[in-house]
C-alpha cells in the first residue's frame, strides 16, 4: 500500500464499503460521542469521517490528536446508518473505522481556526496565511481563480492567440503610475523597472511579425493602497493583434470575456451581445464611464422644463449656456421619507442637497420644486421621464462636467435604495469613443486622457486640424456591473502621427526618442496596424467569486501597508548587498 | 471586405484560383524579372508570391516599395505555371496579381536583413530585436518555445496538478544566489526581493492544504553572466506534491518530461524509462552528475592492475589508499595520432598529460604505459574494459575527488572525437541519492550541498547519528544529453529535523527563524509530507530547438552585460524617484 494514502479524503463512496483504505489529511474536527472518537479528516479533495472506539488499537493515538494535526490512518470503510448519512458531502454515506494511526505533523495551539466561519483580523490572517488558506471559502476561491485563468487561456487559444512571456526586468517608463525600481549591480547608479504593463513589449511583438499575442501578465505599480487594489503586483490578460480595426478586437475579445463569465455564472444571466456605449453617452445617461447596467435608471436632461421657471435656483443657473439640469428617475420612490433620505445622503456627500419631485395620487407633483415650477411643468417632467403615481425624480444642476460624477453616484444610490438592481447577473458593455486628450487644470495643458499610444480617430489629419479636446480615440473599455474590467485601443502605428500626438501633449520628438526609444525605432522599420486590450484578472475573479476584497482571491497578498507578513517583506538589506548595488539608504528624518 | 486582409499570407492554395483576395504583410523580398515586379509578401502565417506587371495600376506603387515595408494588396489569385510552382511553401502553387496596393508602414534602411541567413553582431540583433524576430529561424524558435510551455502545462494538468501564481515581490532569502532587490517606498530603508525560485511559497502552498501545485514560474538571480545563462530572469516549471515519496514524484514527472520531448522530437528517440543513477555511481562511471548518456563510454576503476606495477607513477600514487586509477575506454581510438591528440588536449586543460594504452594487431598493448606494466597486465586491462584490436584506453590517476571532473571531460572528449555520440536522440536519466552536505574547504565547515529544505535519508536519526558527509538526501535531478534539466527533492517537513539539519550546517534555531520565519512557523501548524521539482524551461527549449545560446529561444533577452538594448535598461532614475525610495547612489570610485 502507498506510504501515505490509497484514497484521497474526497474519494470514498458506498461502493468502497468493506475495503481497507489508507487516508492522510488534517484533523478538521475531532468529537467525542459517547466515548467514541470521531475525526473529520480533510485534504484538498474533501472530508471523510473516521472514528475509533476504545477497542481500536488507534484509540489512544487519536485521543492525543488535536485540530490541524496531519495524520495518516488505516481503516475499514463501513456504511453509515441510514439516519447518520450526510448528504451534504460526497463521502457522506460512509465512515472509516480506524485501525492504525500515524502522526505526520503536529500543530501548536492555533491562532486561527480552520473549521468554521469565524472572522479574524487581517494581520492574523496574513501572518498565518497557510492556516487561512485551508479554510473552505478561501481555498475554494483560490481554486476558482486558477480555473478562471485556465478558462481565459483556453478561450484565447481558441481565438487563435499565442502566449508569450515578456521581460519583467525592464526599463522605467514615464507614463502612468509609479514604477518599482531594481538597482543594477553591474551598472552602478542605474536601475531596471518592473513593468506596469507589457504595453510596449506587446506592440514590439506585433512589430516583430507575430500576429495574435496574449499573456497572463504580472504587472507592477508602486501605488498607495486603495480598498480595491492590493499594493504591488496584479495580473492582467494582456493581448494584441495585428492588421485589425476596433471591430476585430471586439469580435475576438467579446466571446472570451462572455464565455469566461458564463463558465462560472452558475446560471446567472450574462450579457449575450455587449452594447456599445459611447463615452459621452455613458456619462450623460449613467454619470460614469463604468456604468452598472444592472441598475435600470437612465438620467435625462430636463433643462428645458426649468428654463425661465419659477424655481429660481435652476432657472438662474440655466442662464449660463454650459449649465444643465439632469433628472434621475426614482420609480416607487415617491415618499417623503425616501426623498428626505436621499437629500440627507447628498448632504453627507458634500452637496447642498438633492432636489426632487414626488408624484402623488392622480399624478400630481409634490415637494418644493413642484410647488415652484407649477403643475404644467411638473407634468411635462413626469411625462419625459415616464414616471407615474408613487414615483419620484431627483435633480442635479450646474455644469455637467462638475456634477456628473455626483449624478452618477446618486443614480447608483437611488437604484440600490429602491432595490432596482438585480444583483444576480453579469451586465457587460463596451464603452467606446473615449476622448484622446483631456485638459490638465493643474498644469494648464492638454494631456493624454488614457493611453498615449492609441490612434486618434481621424489620424494625423485630426491631430493637425481639430481642437485636441474634441478628438476621440480608438479606445475602449469593457465594463461589468459597474467596474471597468478591460481596456484597450487601436494603436498609433504611424511614426509621424505618434510624434504629432505627443507634440500636442507637450513632448517634443527628442523627448519621445529618449523615453520610448525602442518603440520609436520600431515604428520606423515596417510597423503593421495593430491594437489590443488588457483585462484585469483579479477584478474578473472578484466579480465571479462575489467578493469585495482582493485578499479573498489572492494566494499570498500583502497587507495595506505593502507588507508580506508571512515572509517578512520588505526587510533590511545587508551592508554587503547595498555596497554591491552601489546604493545607500537615505531616510528623510522628516518622513513619518 | 476586411480593411486589411481577407486571407493570411499562409492561406492561399490552388482551390482559391480565380478569387479576388486582400493580403497584408511585410515585403520579404522584391525582385524584378524582366520588367515584372515580384514581391514575396510575408506575415506570421506564411509567404505568398505577389506580382505586378507594368499594366497593373499598382505597378508604380510596388516599384516604390522596399524590403520590410508593410503593405496591403488586393489582387486575383492565379495558378502558377507548372514549372514555376514552389513545393517548399504551402502557397507555392499560386500567386496573386496585384490590382491595388496601399503602404501601411514604411521602413528605413535596414540595419539587419530579415530575408536570408546572414550573421549579425549581438548588439545589432538586440537593438533591432523586432527585425531579428521576423527572421525565419528565430521566429520559429519563439513559437516552439510557446508550444513547449503549452505542452508542459497540458501534461501537468493531465497529471492532476493545479496552476498557482506566487508573489514576485517577496523577501530576500539568504540561500542560493544573489537576489535582485527592490527598494520599498512605503518602508524607507527596506527592500523587497525578486524570487530566485518560489521554493518557500510552493512548500507553503502544500502547508495550506493544496495538493498538487505547479507554475510556469519566472525566477530571478543577479548572477554574473555565463554562456548558457542570460542575466536576470528565467522560467522554470515549478511543482510540488503533498503526501508523496520520491517514487511518487518520479511517477508524476517522468511522463511529463518524456512526453514533452516526444512531442517535439520529430522522430528522434527519447528515453522511454529513465534509468536511475545514484550520484556516486554517476560520478564514477561518467565523471559528472549530469552525464551525457548518448556517449556510450563508461569509466572503470582499474587501480588493481597498476598496484605494484612497473608503471611507477601510478604504482606510487596507489600507495595512498584514497587514490585510484580510472580508465576511459577509447574504442577505435588505437592510433598514435589520436592518443597524442588526446594527450595534447589534456595538457591544454592544465593536466600533465593523459596516459593511454593502444591495442594493436593481435591484441597486444602499445605505448609507454603498456611497456612499463608488461603484457599480462595490459591484457587484463583490455579484458576488463572489453577492448580489442584498434582500441585504446586513457587513464587518470590520483584522488578521485580531485580528478573526477577532468575524467568526465576526458570521457566526453574521447566520445566526441571518436564519433561515438549519437546526436539525434534525447537520453534522459534520474540522478538520485545526492549527498545532503558537502565540505566547504574555504570556511572549513559542513554546508548544504543543494537544497537545505530537503529530507535527509534516515531523517532525524541520521542527522543525530551519522557522519554528516555520509548522509544522502532525498534529492534528485533529471539530466538530458549532458545537461541538468530538472532538480528536486522530498522536503524536510519535520520542524525538529529542519532545525537539526541547519544546526549541522552551522545555523542555530534563532537564525532559521530570522531567515525562514514563514516556513518555520508553518512547520509548526500541521505540515504534510511533501516534495517536488523544478525544471528549467529555457534549457528544455534549447535542447528541443537544438541551439547553444539562450538568445535563440528568448523573446527580448538582455545582453551579457545585463542590458536591454531595445528598451534601454537599466537606466538612470530621477532625483524624485530616488528621494521617494529613500536611497542615494553611492558609486564606489574604485569600481571599473
Amino acid at each position: 500500500m502507498h506510504r501515505y494514502r490509497s484514497k484521497t479524503c474526497g474519494e470514498l463512496r458506498s461502493t468502497h464499503v468493506g475495503e481497507t483504505v489508507r487516508l492522510s489529511g488534517w484533523c478538521h474536527r475531532i468529537r467525542d460521542h459517547g466515548g467514541i472518537l470521531f475525526v473529520d479528516l480533510r485534504d484538498h479533495y474533501g472530508i471523510t469521517q473516521c472514528l475509533a472506539d476504545p477497542d481500536s488499537p488507534a484509540f489512544k493515538a487519536l485521543e492525543a490528536c488535536r485540530a490541524e494535526w496531519v495524520i495518516r490512518i488505516d481503516g475499514k470503510v463501513k456504511a453509515r446508518d441510514e439516519g447518520l448519512k450526510n448528504p451534504k458531502i460526497p463521502t457522506g454515506d460512509v465512515e472509516v473505522f480506524i485501525t492504525e494511526l500515524e502522526v505526520l505533523g503536529k500543530a501548536d495551539e492555533l491562532p486561527l481556526q480552520v473549521f468554521g466561519d469565524q472572522e479574524y483580523p487581517e494581520e492574523t490572517r496574513l501572518k498565518y496565511r497557510f492556516l487561512d488558506l485551508r479554510r473552505e471559502k478561501l481555498h475554494k476561491n483560490i481554486m476558482t481563480r486558477g480555473e478562471v485563468v485556465d478558462a481565459i487561456r483556453r478561450r484565447m487559444k481558441g481565438q487563435g492567440f499565442f502566449e508569450f512571456q515578456t521581460p519583467i526586468l525592464t526599463a522605467s517608463s514615464p507614463e502612468g503610475a509609479r514604477d518599482f525600481l531594481v538597482p543594477s549591480r553591474i551598472h552602478p547608479g542605474k536601475f531596471y523597472a518592473l513593468p506596469q504593463a507589457p504595453q510596449q513589449y506587446k506592440q514590439l511583438i506585433m512589430m516583430s511579425g507575430f500576429d495574435r499575442y496574449f499573456q497572463i501578465a504580472p504587472c507592477f505599480r508602486d501605488e498607495d493602497p486603495r480598498a480595491d487594489r492590493l499594493p504591488g503586483e496584479f495580473y492582467q490578460l494582456d493581448l494584441e493583434m495585428s492588421f485589425v480595426e476596433q471591430e476585430d478586437v471586439f469580435a475576438a475579445v467579446e466571446p472570451v470575456i462572455r464565455g469566461v463569465f458564463e463558465d462560472f455564472a452558475e446560471g446567472k444571466p450574462v450579457t449575450q451581445s455587449f452594447p456599445r456605449i459611447p463615452y459621452a453617452e455613458s456619462m450623460r445617461k449613467y454619470g460614469s464611464d463604468k456604468p452598472d447596467l444592472r441598475n435600470p435608471l437612465v438620467m435625462q436632461d430636463v433643462s428645458e422644463h426649468f428654463r425661465g421657471s419659477g424655481f429660481k435656483v435652476f432657472a438662474r443657473m440655466l442662464e449660463d449656456p454650459k449649465n444643465q439640469v439632469w433628472a434621475i428617475p426614482g420609480p416607487t420612490g415617491g415618499s417623503r421619507a425616501f426623498c428626505d433620505r436621499m437629500n440627507a445622503w447628498a448632504q453627507g456627500e458634500g452637496q447642498p442637497g438633492l432636489g426632487y419631485i414626488m408624484w402623488r395620487e392622480g399624478g400630481e407633483g409634490a415637494g418644493p420644486i413642484a410647488n415652484n415650477v407649477g403643475p404644467e411643468r411638473t407634468a411635462a417632467i413626469r411625462d419625459q421621464l415616464g414616471m407615474k403615481e408613487g414615483d419620484a425624480a431627483f435633480f442635479v444642476a450646474g455644469d455637467p462636467e462638475k456634477f456628473v460624477k455626483f449624478a452618477g453616484l446618486a443614480r447608483t444610490r437611488v437604484g440600490e435604495e429602491l432595490n432596482l438592481v438585480d444583483k444576480d447577473r453579469f451586465e457587460l458593455a463596451w464603452i467606446v469613443d473615449f476622448p484622446f486628450y483631456e485638459w490638465n487644470e493643474d498644469e494648464k495643458k492638454v494631456d493624454f486622457s488614457h493611453n498615449p499610444f492609441s490612434m486618434p480617430q481621424g489620424g494625423l489629419d485630426a491631430l493637425k486640424s481639430q481642437d485636441p479636446l474634441s478628438i476621440k480615440a480608438f479606445q475602449y473599455d469593457i465594463t461589468c456591473n459597474g467596474y471597468e474590467i478591460a481596456s484597450g485601443g487601436i494603436r498609433n502605428h504611424r511614426p509621424e502621427a505618434m510624434v504629432k500626438a505627443f507634440e500636442l501633449a507637450g513632448y517634443d520628438e527628442q523627448t519621445v526618442i529618449e523615453r520610448f526609444g525602442g518603440m520609436y525605432r520600431a515604428f520606423h522599420y515596417g510597423a503593421p496596424p495593430h491594437g489590443g486590450m488588457a483585462a484585469g484578472i483579479d477584478r474578473i475573479v472578484m466579480l465571479i467569486c462575489g467578493v469585495q476584497n482582493l485578499r479573498e482571491i489572492s494566494l499570498f497578498p500583502m497587507n495595506q501597508r505593502a507588507e508580506d507578513l508571512l515572509m517578512g517583506a520588505p526587510n533590511e538589506a545587508t551592508p554587503k548587498q547595498l555596497r554591491e548595488l552601489s546604493i545607500r539608504i537615505a531616510v528623510d528624518p522628516k518622513k513619518p
